[in-house]
């Protein structure tokens, strides 16, 4: 596998370059959303947006926008509302995962109870609400609000199941979907909805989002056992602890099928010494190769939906973003 | 004081009958909201809904479609937006509060973990927004976003307050506008946003439903230990449990400057022998009489915003409701 040679950094990538100030003032649209709040509370919630992460969501917003010459004042507050919803979504995350750190930095619900930082979430839903209707366009707050209902019926399905059954490939899709192709669906859709694009047009590039959004969960998964600790800010084995059957997981299944400890894993929590020893067995398997493979097949056809655009900065952007995907590191 | 002798009860209300059927319709298309749902969170989410209380904000925003002639259509996933928004700050507020009962009914945070809890009112938040935009009104979608920041906001800054301080007179109608005239402000606006009215009407008709809610939070306060407990569908003093000092409490302090219980009750819970012989000494002062009187100004405010409206079912039933709000047992 081509993992360990190709990989790519995130700073340095065209788009941050391109987007820099276009990036800088949708931060600062999201920073600006809490006046008058506590001196704690409006500190703790610029740390969150300030530590930032590689802002892909707002920038697939603008480089779409751009892409379909959609009114930029009008982008710049949906940029920032997909990211606050990503944001919002993340504060509860956290805290229903009890995640303790988070792109290196201390989560909310490390620092504060749990009364505040579910209010903290709601408010981040708010400003990601209003931010939203900034961009005066009634499908964007309509697919947004679908979006926000996607992403919470898929994590409380989940809750509801439970542990014990390994999921089928169906499910495994529909999951990563609510967890992640649903909201880059979202910010690709943004530009051809504001440009008021023909309904095909939006259709490929939503399409386009939902193919990267599945590919960068599916690297994820991988990443969760086959990543660095100190690369990716957050412990290796986090899905594994929580009894995630993940798509590397079923393929080493079906590459060994009398191995007994996927089906135990989804049913309680590994010890320590069962957890390392099984990730150093998916390590040394094909499993994380295929799911790369299956991934970047993925990308390709998301590649292929740009091709008919005219070459520009913006699809080079997008493009290169697309093929970042499946080479990261974090 | 009047209100041990001219009680309303709320199910003998105009609106109840006159929305009877439109009441209905708003409330399926809230339960329509939630299809292929786990079973177990179908049925909880339902039985949330199901329960209602009085729908006064649903009424408020029909009642208010009604007397500008707006259209109904859209109307309805307006009322049943608001009234979606309520229970999903409901859900969120009995799980920080533990509130174990609602309405009669026992709270999803007395059925479900915290985590489960917290992403049914995420899903609530985001069917709500979803009624919204059914609208098809950007204003009343960037109002809807706004009056979720306010209602959190003011959460927020009271819990990072803590106990401690008495709150100045200002800062009580902060927290009350926050916690309930904001929303009924969004209903009572929505119909003249829904007909394009002028926006001074838009303006008048906002403040009636600030007045409204005002005088509705008023009542709330002084029925937490007025308050008969089998009718009320809570405890009694479960405000002074959590040491918010309210209006009432506010007053009674006017009038006996010398009783410290209330700074000690802003500091540290009451024993249950403290907190009875509190209640009973609130009772028999002037404070519960003083504050309702207090309330009964707004709402004379309030009646008179509707005096230029030709006489109608509808205007007749808002005043009837406004009436109601202080002379209410629950």
């Amino acid at each position: 596998m081509t993992q360990h040679t190709d990989h790519i950094q995130a700073n340095e990538l065209q788009y941050r370059t391109l987007l820099q100030e276009e990036l800088q003032a949708a931060q600062s649209l999201m920073l600006k959303s809490h006046s008058n709040l506590p001196a704690g509370v409006t500190q703790a919630l610029a740390c969150i947006i300030n530590s930032g992460g590689k802002r892909l969501r707002p920038a697939l917003v603008l480089l779409s926008a751009h892409l379909c010459h959609a009114d930029l004042e009008r982008a710049l507050p949906v940029a920032a509302a997909v990211e606050m919803l990503h944001t919002a979504t993340l504060i509860h995350d956290d805290l229903i995962d009890h995640a303790l750190v988070r792109r290196g930095t201390r989560t909310l619900n490390a620092q504060w109870p749990p009364s505040a930082t579910v209010l903290a979430g709601d408010l981040a839903f708010a400003w990601s609400a209003d931010l939203m209707t900034r961009g005066k366009n009634l499908s964007i707050t309509k697919h947004f609000a679908q979006t926000l209902a996607t992403i919470c019926y898929g994590e409380l399905s989940q809750m509801f199941k439970g542990r014990g059954a390994i999921p089928t490939m169906e499910e495994y899709h529909e999951r990563i979907f609510a967890k992640t192709a649903s909201l880059f669906a979202l910010a690709t859709e943004a530009g051809p909805l504001l440009a008021s694009s023909p309904p095909a047009e939006i259709e490929n590039l939503r399409r386009f989002g939902e193919l990267l959004g599945t590919a960068f969960q599916i690297a994820d998964d991988v990443l969760d056992f086959m990543g660095d600790e100190a690369t990716l800010g957050k412990p290796i084995g986090s899905d594994l602890r929580q009894g995630l059957v993940t798509l590397p997981l079923l393929y080493y299944l079906e590459e060994h099928p009398a191995d007994r400890r996927i089906q135990a894993l989804a049913q309680a929590p590994p010890d320590e010494a069962q957890l390392q020893a099984l990730i150093a067995d998916l390590r040394s398997s094909h499993a994380a190769a295929r799911a790369m493979s299956t991934a970047e097949g993925y990308i390709q056809e998301a590649l292929d939906i740009l091709q008919p655009y005219p070459p520009s900065p913006y699809r080079a952007a997008l493009e290169e973003i697309a093929v970042f995907t499946t080479r990261r590191r974090y």
